[in-house]
């Protein structure tokens, strides 16, 4: 995504995507911590139960953030995140986890695609919008204790390998069609629209999928 | 609670009873935390949903502050909670509610009956663990939100007023159950004893049912 030049938007334009981008980031912080924090209850341990729990109350400290944004620009976030409800609610449906296992590896893969994605929207707007884009998604502690929590699963439980990574293709899957459908909303079109006429959703879904094998890879996975 | 001496315990017995005291409440605001964020799902609006994922968060704060003091006295929290697991549970699973007014009231009838619960128990335990009873039960704010949340409720569709007294004399119900069960299983049966002999569960139980008469009527329901 770096590779692209970063779109010039009119303020009009701009304004209007950056508000976009805060409702949808801020429909999924709130809704990945509800769903975490559901999930948290069928831990194998108490410790893992709160692990995640923390993970949720860390999502939900940055859906307040994205709000104070959104605030302070003198919009309503319910309006905001009103675009996104459906899809992302949709998505959550689509992806419930079988398990603690499957939690983990949703809270994995869907946070680090829906993180590239937005990195990927906020290239061409304002700075103080793409450094709340990188602290929505400063994962970094979490998704380490993601990663070595799965990978102690897969280490006791090597059975545990063929399911995660089929359940890895199929969010992954479903995290894609959700984004080509955001992208091809209207609301963000210009945002990925680059000077030079590249199409730049090709690079971006490319580069999407070449992040999760990688991350796949690193847990042993076949992506 | 406040009108009967507080007992007088030897150290290992105040310590073994504060310990109890301390993994009762980290485990129900644990739980607390997992339930409302649940429910929070089914709120009528986002802002609903919000305010009751705020409180959520609120209760994993609570739990985190109980964990702090487990820790720093050499115990192991997990140990602590153990003995509250399954009456918890078995608790949250008697009391699940039907609809986003029903985990409101929930929330309100649990919340305040625990919290005269844990203060009556804290009563001969050291000014740290009183303390600590008292910032966990400083729900101030959130049961102002709660009862203004559902008064507003009740004055929309006033047909909720016969099914939410009836909701919250179930709550009591399960509620002084467990209270009773708890007291009742020797952890801290010292600590409810009082040096004149007086019988004080039955003290205590009038007065937590009167607490829960008195915050019934300020809603306008019949206890």
């Amino acid at each position: 995504m770096t590779e692209l030049p970063p779109p010039t938007l009119d303020d009009a334009t701009r304004n209007r995507a950056e508000l976009a981008l805060c409702g949808l980031m801020a429909y999924r912080e709130l809704t990945a911590f509800e769903r975490l924090s559901s999930d948290a209850r069928f831990s194998p341990t108490i410790i893992d139960r709160v692990a995640l729990a923390r993970l949720a109350v860390h999502e939900f400290g940055h859906y307040e953030r994205v709000v104070e944004v959104i605030t302070a620009r003198g919009a309503e976030p319910a309006d905001s995140m009103e675009p996104f409800v459906a899809s992302i609610d949709a998505l959550h449906d689509r992806t419930r986890p079988g398990d603690w296992y499957e939690s983990l590896m949703k809270a994995h893969v869907i946070d680090s695609v829906s993180g590239d994605f937005y990195v990927a929207i906020s290239r061409g707007l304002d700075p103080d919008i793409r450094r709340l884009v990188q602290e929505v998604q400063a994962l970094d502690e979490q998704n380490k204790w993601l990663h070595e929590r799965l990978q102690e699963a897969l280490q006791e439980d090597p059975r545990l390998a063929s399911r995660l990574a089929l359940w890895g293709r199929r969010l992954l899957g479903e995290a894609l069609t959700q984004a080509r459908r955001i992208a091809e909303s209207g609301l963000f079109n210009d945002a990925l629209i680059t000077p030079d006429g590249e199409e730049p959703l090709s690079v971006l879904f490319s580069e999407l999928v070449e992040n999760h094998s990688r991350r796949m890879a690193a847990l042993g996975l076949t992506a």
